[in-house]
């Protein structure tokens, strides 16, 4: 019996012909999966035979953790991504991204590899083993939004179909473990993929919509806030029409930066309270009634909880809820919000943007001899950026100085901005430009970081990437030195530059001054067919000043 | 009030003094921790300043996953390690040493930074935070035999106390959470430490130990397994003891090898069953009474279960069960069993050991201009040990191969032989030198481990450390391509020997030649200050017997 199966005909369902490996093969290459990121061994060896003889690229990095921030950065652009592992030693390995993944909303795909079920029901102490067989699932239940392990053939299909959609839906990761005499299993009967289609309730979406709607009527100064989920549920353009035809500027958060173009005649800048650039603060603050859609509210969002918001005049729309004022909507899909917005029949806001300029702005000229600084490091970058490149900030000063980049495109600008993790920016950047090759990589990356995870430029040669690394070398943990000193914060100071003789490609740069910046930059901008590589030696005492403010605020919070 | 404790008259118990943060402190120094490793972040910085100014050094590695390496190594052999972190992004990136040290049973403490009660209470996203706030310890529960998260004052000493012995009990990880709030605040009630002393039932015991004796009298060729947990639980000593007595030949397995002195009179070798030496496989197999004392019954101890032992003729004790033929005893120490064992007045046993001389015995004498292979490194490194190394193999070839190595004294080979964790050897080098600073490292690695942590060599320079790393350099994951081969097993080629002069520090080498590896050797046994590094080409059809005949058998196994 073959049964037809009309809104996926490329997936072919006669019965006993699809084994599990393949089917979830398929299912992810249909959801616009090219790469998958991963390290082999064992337990996946056969599922990573059967990826190399797909049309899905395995991006081999060099350990389990990169794979993981590679994954997540595909997803963050390619609306979803995969890493693919073996049991225990590389699922654990990586179970810091899956964390981070879950925390910032990327969807990512784990598949981890796993012993037999014959040899697991013998009860045997198989290497790689912690504990009972299912403590990993257990441990991953509790940083994913679904999770299975792919055991019995009746059930595998829908499994693979339930997890899949609930990374869609929620735009968080996902985990599923796939035993080692599972993936090439055919089970014997025949199954449609399907396809959750979830609506709002109407009741909610009418009343919310209403609300919204004398709210923003009798408002004179309406504000919007971008935030990341605009970005993960590719909902920008639509908040954008929606902001163009009535008028109402917008801002970002740090999170969620680039999700608007931003010189865009609406936009305003980066929002982060009292850490932000005090224009900004000021206008969104001054808003009376400012529409917060798909943002969280994070510290590292909200300048560690000083924004000044009243909530009378607060709508605050996300995936998860929308809350009017001091009262709740939990059934209500955030495009369907968006959309409905959109309907409504506004006046057109006239409030003019502050006229105070981005300090980035100016136009770049080295002074060739000039030491060099945190600052002019930002501003160089920022006179690059024309739509072919994409920052990849790492947190700290990398990330709080970024803040005031001018990107130009969504999408342009990448950074651990809530859950902060040293290390992701490097690896990332390998997951962005496999998305994106056209677009080149600029990673931002304090020195603490790179130590962290460096060699993950490595993956580059295989893989022909061009990304450009600016390490900011102050030899410390410069955002903890603001909280508490000790010797702890001080890290050895590497040459850098000099990587690309271990790793035998790329270009190194050792920079001190202004002049070797640009000469630099320049050379690597010329270097199309490697990673380059600068190692800009930043006085200990040298930061951003909103890095000085960041680290002030935390340090009241000890 | 002053409450005397007279058994541990160094801790202050006066009401009012003490802190949560200087207890555990003080705790852990009285079990004998001298080195913590850890990296700093904001959740922690308090904690770590605490260390600072107490007798116990911070060393502060490259990234985590290298400080729970390092805590797990000096914990094997110190009998307890600390690793301390920062909340989320410090704790999730070294789950997977949690779980190596688990899996291994290595009595490793992890100490996490956390957000303040203060904050939680309020429900903020905090920076680092994934989902909920007690997501972290939910996965850490899985990964230790005991965890805490210390909010209440009037239990936080109790409940260090209980944690730290349970991991004393178990020599298995736990989990210490560390609230910001909570590292200063000083409970005001007095509190004596606890100190467990459980005792085995001894009507268990009694029986246990008469039908061991039994057995043994009848039997003409009794054989002794020593096993890890002889390592952990320092009973080592006592079994050779009971060994000589009686006359009783002892193997080891991988996992435990060099739990016993290799050139000791009554030392069969490494009991691997089919994997293994076959004149010690025969050996062990044909005697009529085994005694497996502290071992685990691991694929990769028991040659993946091609071990062919008759139960009728096992005695199996460890720390958790003891097992006579079929039946099993739920409530021994092993240290009374083994106690229990040298009372008994057996007769002296006179079985022969296996004349077969170990292949790796015969005396080092180069061909200088001969093409160097696997086999030949491993000779010329066994002709160095003298007990003034300890060599630490990562997993494959180098852990395989290693196997047959005559190594001298106990303690003096570690290996991931169990939880097979690629990417162990170097951050467990750093950890084992910094506990027996006179005992220098011989790091074995293949290229594909060292990629994964390598750099954690960077941690050498600042604590002055001096291993030797030997990299068996095949370029691709050799014991995957025996089970499936596919390009995903090719590793690009980096010139490792370079690494000292991106690090710093450390001398390099290229090797080809058994001359050229001569000459290496012989600088860096000079070389007293700084790592060494060795960059030996390997063909990519050479191994060892030991890993031809294990990839085929976990071939089978897919």
């Amino acid at each position: 019996m073959n049964l037809p199966n009309p809104s996926h005909p490329s997936i072919d369902l006669s019965p006993n012909t699809i084994s599990i490996g393949k089917y979830l093969l398929d299912r992810l290459h249909e959801l616009g999966v090219r790469h998958m990121f991963g390290i082999p061994g064992d337990y996946i060896l056969g599922f990573f035979k059967m990826v190399e003889e797909s049309p899905i690229e395995m991006v081999v990095t060099t350990n389990e953790l990169g794979a993981g921030y590679a994954a997540d950065a595909y997803a963050r652009i390619n609306g979803i991504g995969v890493a693919c592992v073996t049991y225990a030693v590389g699922a654990f390995s990586l179970s810091n991204a899956v964390a981070s993944a879950y925390a910032e909303k990327s969807p990512v795909v784990i598949i981890s590899g796993a012993p037999s079920l014959k040899a697991i029901k013998r009860n045997q102490l198989l290497h790689h083993m912690v504990g009972e067989h299912d403590t990993q699932q257990g441990v991953f239940e509790k940083l994913t939004v679904a999770n299975t392990l792919l055991k019995d053939p009746l059930t595998a299909f829908r499994e693979i179909d339930r997890v899949l959609n609930a990374c869609l839906r929620h735009k968080r990761p996902v985990y599923i473990e796939l035993p080692q005499d599972r993936v090439h299993h055919v089970p014997s009967y025949p199954h449609t993929p399907i396809h959750e289609n979830p609506v709002s309730d109407e009741d909610e979406l009418r009343e919310s919509l209403a609300e919204t709607y004398t709210m923003l009527m009798v408002a004179k100064s309406p504000v919007i806030i971008a935030g990341v989920e605009l970005s993960r549920f590719k909902l920008a353009d639509l908040v954008l029409q929606f902001a163009e035809k009535n008028g109402i500027p917008i801002a970002s958060t740090l999170l969620s930066k680039s999700v608007i173009p931003e010189r865009h005649s609406h936009y305003l800048g980066v929002y982060q309270a009292a850490m932000g650039r005090q224009s900004v603060t000021k206008f969104v603050e001054s808003s009376d009634c400012v529409l917060m859609l798909g943002a969280m509210l994070t510290d590292m969002d909200t300048g560690i909880f000083t924004h000044n918001l009243d909530e009378n005049r607060v709508i605050f729309a996300t995936s998860e809820v929308v809350r009017i004022r001091y009262h709740h909507y939990r059934d209500i899909l955030l495009h369907e919000f968006v959309k409905g917005l959109l309907t409504q029949p506004l006046p057109k806001y006239t409030r003019a943007l502050p006229s105070e300029k981005n300090p980035m702005s100016q136009a770049w000229q080295a002074e060739v001899s000039q030491k060099i600084t945190v600052r002019r490091v930002f501003q160089k970058v920022n006179s690059l950026l024309n739509g072919k490149f994409r920052v990849i900030a790492d947190p700290g000063d990398a990330l709080f100085g970024a803040a005031d980049l001018t990107v130009n495109e969504s999408a342009d600008f990448l950074g651990s901005a809530f859950y902060a993790t040293l290390g992701w920016a490097v690896p990332a950047a390998i997951g962005a430009q496999t998305a994106e090759p056209d677009i080149r990589p600029i990673i931002l990356v304090g020195d603490g970081a790179f130590q962290m995870t460096g060699m993950e430029l490595g993956t580059t040669r295989r893989s022909g990437l061009s990304p450009i690394v600016i390490i900011l070398n102050n030899k410390g943990y410069l955002t903890e030195r603001f909280i508490l000193e000790g010797k702890f914060n001080d890290i050895p100071n590497w040459n850098y530059h000099k990587l690309p003789e271990v790793i035998g490609s790329g270009i190194g740069f050792e920079i001190r001054t202004e002049g070797e910046l640009d000469l630099a930059l320049d050379a690597s901008l010329k270097n199309i067919d490697s990673f380059s590589i600068l190692n800009v030696h930043i006085e200990a005492d040298d930061y951003s000043a909103g890095l000085r403010r960041l680290g002030e605020g935390l340090a009241k919070k000890l």
